[in-house]
């Protein structure tokens, strides 16, 4: 078998075989595939597409790449969730204690990310003591002890993924449905987890801005995550303004602890809810409503947020730090910005509050840059409320006060005023099972 | 700039501006933009195309990307000529000693290639003596004194095409119009000529099956000549059979140094005539008839071919081998292949043909093989001749007996009978001007 071949069938629009996918696959992860003949193929998938099949065996070839993690000592009960990323997304810090708390073992294996903000792992690193490198021992004994433990990816799970995702971002084949969904599914896969929900998020903030696009990719990882045996749903949710009101590491903690608290009810919570009931859902095989029920009574009850404690307890965290906020990582500057004018916010563009966050020392523009975890932005209004000229729309928090200017022109560039309130949007457009 | 918004736009099916192709062209060959950026692009422009002005632009980058061929010395009187490949193509041998004959200037670089027989150069090589390496100066001068000399290619002329090509090679990204155009064309752009002929191939044998695809690339061709201030024409000329009956390096010079003798008039002569006609045409701004009559005078005094002597001569070429044939390079086996049965030869897929004669000797399958000059194929009958079983088809000319069985059974493959006669095919489908 060529790879020349293989690119010239996918080009000529053919449906491949699963021998050509598995020999891409294992041919570029070996090096004897080079990439500029997986570019060339990846950009042929681009404008042809795969067929569901094909992308169920590149996602199989994709999560077989490298090691798998073995989590049959749970058998049925263990859960993982993914959201396709969005600002201020801090929902993993709250369903994967919740779910716990309900009988669900979260083992959960997360990645740093770039961009405005850290990914869950970087979060985590804000709450003083707490590891994110633990042995593969360590990591199921806590799983199996506290129901959920989180830490960074380690081993080499899915290198064709790593190999692949880093080829596509140079060469313009990132947005392709069948590449996305192979690249998503293939780690989750790997993962090892029977229950997978799936938060794909949709809007300006979003990397699928329209519902159309979100719906397709969602429908198409459901389709593969049942093709390989798992129990898997998609919420579409909204990510056109920022999800709950903190942007940032040590800010988002403390917004995810409020809601454990039942401190904050607000759509971080609702998000956050349904994502939760749609595991107990699977896990219990429980009517949707049921198990919407007792995700809230977790939550109220107080026993998701003892979950939590004893989870970040058990990962080396201080929970003195989530008992008084004051020694999470602070910010020496804390800016007010001004409302310009009278007026009804009409949208918030989540991607360029991320951008603003980031600017403040939130994110990492490249690998090695290193995170303000103190940084960020605390929204004060959201998108639908009135404000008077003057009045403080957001904080703006860093350790770098030069960077201030910066960040305050493209928070408020973020924004659009009307004199009217705007349409008000579904928070969840839909779950597709 | 980056290449990345390149690939990007051309994917998106945007018109790229002459800066981001310049950008690629020039950041591809000192090497800041890598293979596979180079490969992801090639296949965006496979799937979205180019505009005229976009190929002109790329055409013009690639020309100027390395050497170029300075023939302002023959003012308006220089000439080329290009084929796009087809088998038992040996019309460069007599279209340039005939246009020389006739107030041209042929100062000709010919490449190697690849495949069932050599190129130009390879051919010239059979001829005891014939020095295909001379230098730029005595080149010129070779030209001057005899109005043609051909040699191989020398220089660094257009990097940009030989590093491309070589990628699209290995990418599948060879067949599309517009890179084939600007390789073509910025390669003919670099090597000086005033006055431009091509022969576009159509059929079995060559790369444009179709005549809708040849008639593609022909019109692009002129299309970006005309841009660039040249004189052009592209022929579209049949390659569904070999041309001639001569397949093989020094069978091939045989056959041209008969036709230019006026010993044989066949399909060979007819498109050498036109191709020469044409040329003759542009530089002397001559109605078409004229210059036709013209080349059919140059050949039927003998003035062509004497002038083709005083060029061999000028290169080293031993003459003696030219009045004697037995003095080129033979083959110790001639095999007569009979036809199987009585009937008409309603077809002979002259690219098959060509695989025969490779497998006999006379091409490379890859650069590094050597070249059997005395290797190849004589045909005893050609499509629309009727044969009786046991009659002589075709006569094998090798070297290596051992490879007589394989070149059999191929060259007996690729033709199809019929009891009646095929449909006539012209020979000349259409000039494009």
């Amino acid at each position: 078998m060529r790879m020349y071949d293989v690119i010239l069938h996918k080009r000529d629009g053919l449906e491949l075989t699963d021998e050509e996918i598995r020999f891409f696959i294992q041919g570029y992860v070996n090096g004897s595939i080079p990439d500029y003949q997986a570019s060339a193929f990846t950009m042929a998938v681009f404008f042809n597409g795969m067929s569901d099949r094909e992308i169920g065996t590149l996602t199989e070839a994709i999560a077989t790449s490298g090691d798998t993690v073995d989590l049959s000592l749970f058998g049925d009960l263990s859960c993982d969730k993914h959201s396709t990323g969005g600002v201020g997304d801090k929902t993993s810090l709250i369903v994967s204690p919740t779910v716990a708390s309900l009988g669900g073992f979260f083992a959960k294996m997360s990645g740093r990310g770039l961009g405005h903000t850290g990914g869950t792992v970087d979060k985590l690193e804000s709450i003083p003591g707490y590891r994110i490198q633990l042995s593969p021992d360590e990591f199921l004994s806590a799983v199996t002890k506290t129901g959920v433990a989180v830490i960074g990816q380690s081993g080499n799970l899915t290198p064709a993924d790593k190999k692949l995702y880093a080829l596509r971002d140079v060469t313009a084949t990132v947005d392709s449905i069948p590449l996305i969904t192979s690249s998503i599914m293939g780690k989750k896969l790997a993962a090892g987890s029977k229950n997978i929900v799936l938060d794909v998020k949709v809007g300006s903030g979003a990397f699928m801005k329209t519902l159309e696009g979100a719906k397709e990719l969602a429908e198409k990882m459901v389709t593969i995550g049942k093709m390989h045996g798992r129990r898997i749903a998609a919420l579409l949710t909204d990510m056109d303004e920022p999800l709950g009101t903190n942007v940032g590491n040590s800010l988002e903690v403390i917004e995810a602890v409020r809601v454990l608290r039942g401190e904050v009810k607000n759509d971080l919570l609702e998000v956050s809810v349904a994502l939760s009931a749609e595991l107990i859902r699977m896990l219990h095989g429980i009517p949707e409503k049921e198990a919407e029920a007792r995700v809230r009574e977790a939550i109220e009850s107080g026993r998701a947020y003892e979950t939590f404690r004893k989870w970040i307890s058990e990962q080396g965290g201080d929970l003195r730090a989530i008992d008084d906020f004051s020694l999470l990582p602070g910010a020496s500057v804390a800016y007010k910005v001004q409302a310009p004018s009278d007026g009804c916010i009409a949208s918030m563009n989540a991607s360029e509050i991320g951008m603003a966050a980031m600017i403040l020392g939130a994110g990492r523009a490249s690998k090695e840059d290193a995170i303000d975890y103190g940084a960020g932005i605390v929204l004060e209004k959201k998108t639908g409320d009135f404000v008077r000229q003057g009045e403080t729309v957001a904080i703006l928090y860093t350790n770098d006060e030069t960077k201030i200017p910066d960040a305050e022109k493209r928070f408020l560039g973020a924004l659009t005023f009307s004199m009217e309130p705007p349409v008000k949007k579904p928070l969840i457009y839909e779950i597709i099972r």
